[in-house]
This record gives C-alpha cells, structure tokens and sequence, in this order.
C-alpha cells in the first residue's frame, strides 16, 4: 500500500513542476541528471543516523503519476498544456542506488542517488526528501531508546501526538529502529507490526469504582490482562487493587500479565509496587511504564534499577523529539554530461560532484572504523582524507571493505524484494552493535569518519576552480 | 477526501480496540458517555491555541468503519469473534459539540464534546486526538508567524521537511493560521489552497551558467519569474545577472516579479539587493526570502527594516517546531448516568466533571475579556472564578456573551457545512484582532482568564467529596 494512493504525482512541491515545465519547455527532457540525497548533521546531537524510508520511496516511485484529476488540477493552476499532456502519460524510469533499509549511514556521505532525466529526478524531490527525513529521523530516535533500554523492550505509544496521518509512517520506522510494537492499529495492518494496548483512566472510570473497573477486564482479557493502576492512588488503591485481582485471577487459573505506572515518580512506583507484588507472591506480574519517556529518561530509570519490564513511549518517539526534522538534502551532482557543484560561503555545504561509491571499512573485529567516498571509476584507493581538511587522513589498505550503497532500481523497476520491518530492524541492530561505543554515547559522541579519496578531492577540486574562474 | 479512505476504523490504538470489547463484553454497549477534549498548556510558550482539525474530524467520523479486510486483521490479532462482527456493523452514532474551526481558545476549557454509547466514544479516540492535537498546533504556529510578518506574505515551503504524510494536513492548518499559500501540491489539490514555487538551485546548476538559467527561466515564464540568486554568489553574481534579465525582460514588455534570497544574512543581502534593484530601476521586483525562519527571526527581520516582501518558512511551521506536539486530551466526564471524574495527586491534571458550556465575554471595545465555563443546565450567572484558585472571581454580568461551542453532528450526521480554508483564516484573523495585545507578545504573555461557575465548582468539589470517601 502506498503513502498517497491516488494523486502520488501530487506529492511534489509546486516548484518541481514549475521547473519540470521550464526543462520541458526549453527542450530538455532528454537531459540526463544524477542527484545526491544526504544529510549534514545527525540529529539529536548524535553522530549516526539509521536510514529508513527506502521501501515507502520504492513503492511511491513505482506508482508515480498524473492522472485525469491531477491534470484538470494544473490546466486550473496554470501550467502548460503541453507539459500536462507530457505528464499525463510521465513514469518514472530513472535508476536508484541506495543503502539498505536499516543501515547506519552518516553525515555527508551519498546515502541514496538518483539518475534519470532531469525532469523525472527533479519531480520526485519533495517527494523523496519528505520520506527519507522523516522515517530515518524516527528510526534514529528509536535506536537511541533501544541503546538506552538495554534488553528491556519498548513499545511505541504516540499515534495520539503524532504529527498526523505521518504517524503511521512513524510506527512502521520506529520499529526499524527498535521498537518491539506500536499502539497503532493501522500501522500494524498496513506493515505487520505487532500492536499491543489495554486500558486507559476512561475504563477504570466508566465502572463505579476500580476494583470492579479491574475485575471486568480481568473477566474480559483473562490471558493478557495489563491493569492502569494510577486512575486514584497507585500505591493506596491501584497496586493494592490489582493484587486482589491478581489473586482472584490465579484461582481461577490465570495469570495477571502487569500493571502499568503512568504518572508520578516512576522510579519510586515501580520500586514500591515491585514489592508490593512479591511480597503477595505475584513476582510474575511485569511492571509497564509510560509518560512523558525519552532515552534519557529511560536511561535514568535504568540507572537506578527501576524494576521496569517494559517501556512505553509516546510524542517524544513519534515526533522526534528535540528534533523535529532530519536536516537531509537532494543535491544536483551530474547533469547533460558535466558533474556539478553548488559552492557556497560556508564550505561545509559544498557537494561531492559526479557519480560516486560509498564503502565501509571494518576493523579485525568486526567493528565500523570509517566510510570512505571515491569516484565511481575506482575501487583501489588507501587512504582517505577529511572532505575539508585534506592534511587529515587514513590509512584503508588493511581493512575490510564493503559497498554500502548499491542499485535497487533500474529504469523504474525495483530490484529489491520489500522486507519485513522486524527484518530490517535486525540488521539495524547487527550493525549499531558493529558501530563502537563512543559513537553512540548521548553526550557529545565522536564523530565517525566518513573521507574522500585523493582522487575526488581533486576533481571537486578543479571543478571548484573553473567555476571561480568562470564567475 | 477522508484522511484515511480505506481503513479508517484502524487509525486508532490497539487499547481503544481492546477496551471497546471489554465494554462489549461486560454488555455495557448501551452505556452512555460524553468525553471532552482540551488541553492544559498552549504551545511555543504561548498563551492561546488557533483551533483546527474540526473539518477533517468530522469527514473521518463519518466514514469511520471496518470492512471485510479490517475485520479479518482483528480476527488474526484474536479480536472475539462476536466483537467483530458488531464492528463489521459499526458506524459512529453519536453527537459532537465543538468550537468552530479557526476559534482562538484557551487551556482547560472544553474545546470539543462527544456524546454517544462508551464504545463509540472510546473508539474514535486516538484518531480524534492525532487530528485535533497535530492540526492545531500547526494553525497555531502559523498563527505566531502572522504576528510577526504583520502586513507582510508568508507561504508555508516544508513537505520536504514534513512529518510524512502529515505534512499534508499541516498545509491546510497553516492556511487556517495565516499562510497565504503553500509550496505542497497535494494540499493544495486536496483543501484548495494557493500554492506557488519558481526554483530550486538545481535548475541554476543543470545550466552551464547562471545567466542562461536565468534567461531560460524567464523565457519559461515571463510574467510569474523569481530568480534564486544565492547559487554561486548572491552581490556579485545573483543580484546583477538577475538585474540583466529583469531588464531585457523589460524590453519583451514583462516584469521580472522577483528574487529569492535563501542563506547568508538576509538582513544585509536584502538592504544591498534592494539598493541594487532600484538603482537599475526595477522598483517593482519584489524579495522574498527564506532559510530557517521563524516567527523570531521574521520579527527580527521586520525590526530591522529588512526590504522583503514575503517569507518563505519550511521546517519550523509545518513541523511546529519547537514544540512537536499539542498536549490535547480526551477524557471521560459523564457515564452511565454519572459524572464522572479523574482525580489526581497534581490538581491541575484535574478534570470538570459532566456537561457543561463554553461562553465567551467581551467588553465594549470588542475586546476578548475571559471565557467561561457553566453547568449545561444554567447560562445565567455573574462571576466566574479561577478553577483551581476559588478566591480569584471576575464579574461578567456587564460583558456580551456568546457561546463558543455548538453542536456541529447529531446521531453521527455532520450538521455544518464544509468551509474554505481561507474562510476559516479569516475568521481566525478576527478572533486574534480581538484578543488584547498582552496575550499574544511572545514572551512571557499575559494569561487568559478561563474561569468557571460556582455551581459548577460546587459540583466539582462534592464528586472530588465522594470520590475521597470511597477511596
């Protein structure tokens, strides 16, 4: 199932197809194009970001089109007749070379590329950017609550804070990235996620009072039965009334699955309702946390030895919160036969021009040591060197290398079988396990080197150069 | 257009699902409910909230139902049998009050009511909150960004920055809140907004010259052309080639309509391409610039005497940053024939019980004064006080009164017509031209005066009473 069904054309930015018209007009169609997608700066102030978003953008790109009801909506805003009939029967039928789902990717390098003409590349940019940024931010967040979770799970909650219909994308990358489940029922129709949920105050507070509120879920849900404690006084009422149900439920050959705190201090209630349960012989009931949770949080909880089972967490996952967007750009980098460059002031916003690869460099161990970018005419290079400070360099010859990014469409079709998330989300796992520790720390984590070989230092170089002397 | 067309029974949490069978189950499927939504902290560190999400709401409530494909996922998810089948049937029956779409309104008042049985009410929960909580926000934010550009344009450029397909919604709720107009095609297809776009700096690179791509732009479009002129050099380059073409635009009988400033100061570049433009005599070209604005640094800009003309704000209005979410609530204030309340250790979490009405004071001038809050059964009354603070009473028997929330669906039926979302804005426009200055400084704002009835605290307080003495 697509993101947009119907008007998938439409996804688009009103300058893309002012300027796809403009290319159509002065007789460009034909004009071949490649674009970079990659990001500045790892949100969060992290170092990595885990790439998600591929499968929706494949699909998206499959389905791309203007149909009858698109064109009479641009003949109404203007545009030219001609290009509408251009677009009634437009496709898209560039190639795609990308990371994995899944992958940790970094900053700077050419984490997705796109070549085709220069009208169908410059169509879908909104498009991709829209989808890229978003699942890889959430899908980031997610692997830094997972890190701070250890081995205890945690489920996404947010579907009610979520920044609309784009929750559903959220559930989907927050499970990339670590999440065992979701709340989220439609999210788990559309992309088999595990959902999980059971009670909220307005149960509790729909009977006469809590104990028959907890007894007629515990009649309902005799074999998964997760009771809210929180609705009047946790540790007066609540856990007192759940061990009473707990009790009652064992006579009658069932189990109380847990109790959920969601309000005040979490540490403190679990602890205290912890012993209250065992000291009732109920040590098998879990103990669920929600409220306001962040990885720092989390982390915290962990800390002090919270008795916490399970996470649930909420806004702060699924909307990337203190970050409300991957900073990630689309950048022209080879058009009709030249590669190109957009220089600027400031030199960190320069691009790599031209067709490029990406390679991973591992150590003995198995553990990530550096990304290095070359041409796309070689691969045998030894060092690599800072994009910016060419006197920084590294040695590569005795490491293990691997491409990253790799084609996963030709001309419009796709070349990659869709996985499924939990998929994807292990191998996110087997790779942020790869990635050493002080690159996942929270605080001011080191930065991961990602170079460039002597060779594409050079052509950016000189392309740099003409450009300066041609201005 | 439904947000979600296929499955719009699924855009929900898994507990909704579960506790509407436990309701189904414990035979409760006739009890009767009322929920209100509200929220207890206006964002951005505001003081009022621009109400939005009510026409989406409405149109989702309509549909909302399970088919064949959505009851056999339940079935696979081990949903009872009997439950399904009542959910094949389901169809939203109940009653909805709400402020009108566009309403300036405040924290801890009922924005929103629903009345129905409690399965009904509990269903479309996370889905009312996702819609109401997200688009608001949005309106909200855009609606500080309007304060601050003042007379000036500004036009909403984020999908590439989005929240994925939320990003879509979040078009129309920055229309509501003051955008003229949106970069987002679908958005503006879908809710009839103006959207505009000219281009990229892709379109000056994939040209082997900025002067050409200037030229074949203008030639493309000669009466709507905005040149990007910050691709290689915005004074040395930009500005003077953009110059050129304006004037041989001329000589065609056009008028160049601007230039776009998108990095560097804008504040400077915008003082020197203006002195520029008018030293060539093209008075009439306009500066729009963009970049990371938000309603700080248009303020700033506007402080500065920066000569812009129109904003372009991305990420910081359509994700509305910096605060990712409304903290909306949804919770159970009547049930089976009893009003129902969530007592909490923090008072402010408090909820008022049972039906009540929304009215609106306004003094001479026409100025907002305070709004408050009766039991549904009295609309005479001459004080309001603080509802937390008792001893804080404001006399409102010499104010005009209206009041702001209405009935707008009976017994599932939408009973108000569907608006243009610039009719909407207009609205909106006049609501804040109402609320007094103090309210709307971005710092430290005065709070609004949301006050409630004797009777109705009375009532508050003899349930909190009798809540206490069973616990």
């Amino acid at each position: 199932m697509a993101l947009v069904d119907n008007q998938s054309g439409l996804f688009t930015d009103h300058y893309e197809l002012t300027m796809a018209q403009g290319y159509f007009l002065s007789g460009m169609q034909d004009t071949s194009a490649r674009f970079d997608y990659f990001f500045r700066k790892a949100p969060f102030k992290g170092s990595y970001v885990v790439f998600a978003g591929l499968q929706n953008l494949l699909e998206m790109l499959s389905g791309f089109q203007y149909d009858k009801n698109a064109c009479d909506f641009l003949r109404q805003r203007g545009f030219n007749p001609e290009f509408i009939d251009y677009l009634g029967h437009f496709r898209f039928s560039g190639d795609v070379w990308s990371a994995a789902e899944g992958e940790i990717v970094f900053p700077f390098e050419p984490v997705l590329s796109v070549e085709g003409n220069i009208i169908e590349c410059q169509l879908i940019e909104s498009m991709l950017l829209n989808i890229l940024n978003f699942e890889s931010l959430i899908a980031t967040k997610a692997s830094r609550m997972k890190h701070a979770a250890g081995d205890k799970q945690f489920i996404e909650f947010g579907l009610r804070r979520a920044q609309g219909t784009g929750g559903i994308q959220a559930s989907r990358a927050a499970v990339i990235g670590g999440a065992s489940g979701t709340s989220n029922m439609l999210a788990a129709y559309q992309y088999g996620l595990v959902s999980t949920g059971t009670q909220a105050h307005s149960w509790i507070q729909s009977f006469d009072d809590e104990l028959t509120a907890f007894r007629e879920f515990a009649k309902a849900f005799p074999d998964r039965c997760i009771l809210l404690v929180d609705t009047y006084n946790t540790l007066c009422t609540g856990v007192p009334n759940a061990i009473k149900v707990g009790l009652e439920m064992e006579q009658k050959g069932h189990r109380l699955l847990g109790i959920r705190l969601d309000s005040g201090d979490i540490a403190y209630l679990s602890k205290q309702a912890r012993k209250m349960l065992n000291k009732a012989g109920l040590e098998y009931v879990k103990i669920v946390a929600s409220n306001q949770l962040d990885e720092y949080v989390i982390r915290s909880l962990n800390e002090q030895d919270a008795p916490i089972d399970a996470y649930g967490v909420g806004t702060n996952l699924i909307t990337g919160r203190d970050d409300a967007a991957l900073d990630g750009v689309y950048k022209l980098v080879f058009s009709n036969g030249r590669e190109r460059l957009k220089i600027s002031d400031n030199i960190e916003k320069m691009v790599l021009p031209g067709k490029k690869r990406v390679f991973r460099f591992t150590d003995e161990q198995g553990s990530l040591y550096a990304d290095g970018i070359s041409l796309d005419s070689e691969d045998e290079f030894d060092t690599i060197c800072h994009p910016f400070h060419s006197e920084k360099c590294s040695e590569v010859s005795n490491l293990k290398r691997e491409e990253i990014v790799q084609k996963v469409m030709e001309r419009g079709k796709t070349m990659i079988t869709s996985k499924n998330p939990y998929d994807i989300a292990a191998f996110a796992t087997e790779r942020i396990k790869q990635l050493p520790a002080e690159h996942k720390r929270f605080e001011f984590p080191h930065i991961y080197k990602v170079g460039i070989t002597g060779k594409l230092m050079e052509k950016r170089n000189t392309l740099l150069m003409e450009i300066r002397k041609e201005l």
